[in-house]
């Protein structure tokens, strides 16, 4: 695990704190229609918005379901929702947590709604009911992406 | 103003905060697409997931862009994943503000995402740039409309 | 029924087009995750982006779903998708049909959709399983919309 | 060339017809908001819902954009969607086309729709404006992912 961490830049203090609130939050899950809690954590890294938007925080999200299911929002776009308006625009981490194993891993579409504030080396740790994990970064999870360079506009500011 | 206030069951008090966050919000919105700022913020009430969410807080959303287009969450969405997650399960008002005038309107999907939590009475306030407003019910902006018991689904649990 | 048609501008054959292709169209939907198929019929105007694009004509669409949920369309979206990729550009009606009673609407998200291309008196047809049907306009369905028009686009041109 | 079809399944010709339609369909493209025409195809295989969707036909789609950017449809889902309702339930191939070069790549959550209909071993075509292409399998373009079978829903019947 230490050696994970290291290799993805994260404290132990930071990784066992991404996994306590990707698992608590899957309590405040609303999927009535899938019954499939998802719970999401982000680490805040230092480019922000707001004066008043620190690093080093961890933000929740949890799947907030519709019964119009495309009026659906997944618990990692909860997350970076909650977290942009709080003036975060740049991340460290993401984790997910779910109730099955193996691990779930984001849906494509939250893979792009990340590609948008975090950097291609950020890790995604997937944990599974037992917190066993896997750690993918997301140009592995998301390769050869489609962002905001390619539309020509300059995107959120980069972390220092 | 007193009298719009008592007829959608709101002090005027929870009125001007209201207006004064979904204003406030609209700094945080994350646009380079549109460069349409969208602020909104909700007042919640007593039904929810958790014993820490109070009843009369407001919650803020901005609209949260992406370079897929359709990958975007708006301000109203944003708002309710925010509130979710902090257990909340209803609302008593909703309110949109933007910086045009005449004041601009949730868009159906948004309408549809409040839909799922608040009762079709709740009033949905839309400020202009000058916080000139409409109100109109979640009734009257989206009538006959679809949700949870469409789908046989209890749905949130209800307001007291 | 005659005097419905006349007052939507329909001829009792159309209309009659409109629900027999709205039903049909409910056997080509994939959902397995809701089990709620719906079926969707557009009637294409004059505007198009295409000579070979004709007035007239029946476009169909049945819900498509996903196993992560937002990335569901609904039947309504898909309909537009293919009529706008055949060359239209504007509807004279538009149709759903469910297998449940009474008829269910257009969700929010579609009647945003919807919107984007047709005139505020659109008539929206909402059939039950028993061909019982519900009409009301777009403007009805969405009060005070949003659309191209509040972004200053102007948006695809308009039937003749 | 020869080899790229031969290592994916494909005959030049197959190719060929992918490369000219996924063109050809960002002329139907509506893109009022972005100006980026995107145009899609799919070459369709024998799994399907309907005795008369047949096996090697190719379907079209372009992006379908909206005042609400989270409302609009993405080429690949247009096309998926149109295929679907004509008894597609499977497919050998995808291809994408830009105005852009290098060659723009499915978003991840047009990664995520088709994600629901393909092998994973479909290739995903990539083509730029002079049609220099890159191609990649939908594994690679998604790796890890999410389905049908995560939820424990059978999905659409395989290709034979
Ligand atoms: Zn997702
Ligand atoms: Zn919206
Ligand atoms: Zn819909
Ligand atoms: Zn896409």
């Amino acid at each position: 695990l230490e050696a994970i961490c290291a290799a993805h830049g994260l404290t132990p203090a930071e990784f066992a704190a991404l996994r306590e609130h990707a698992h608590a939050a899957k309590a405040s899950a609303y999927c009535p229609y899938s019954g499939f809690r998802v719970g999401a954590a982000l680490l805040t890294a230092s480019a922000s918005a707001s004066a008043s938007a620190s690093t080093g925080e961890i933000v929740r999200g949890a799947n907030v379901e519709n019964a119009s299911y495309p009026v659906t929002t997944c618990a990692e776009r909860v997350a970076l929702g909650t977290a942009v308006v709080a003036g975060h625009r740049a991340f460290r981490a993401v984790a997910v947590a779910t109730d099955v194993s193996p691990p779930a891993s984001p849906c494509g579409m939250c893979r792009q709604s990340i590609r948008e504030f975090c950097d291609l080396t950020v890790p995604i740790i997937m944990f599974d009911k037992d917190s066993n994990f896997v750690v993918m970064t997301l140009d592995e999870l998301l390769p050869l992406s489609f962002g905001p360079e390619s539309l020509g506009v300059p995107g959120p500011p980069k972390a220092a």
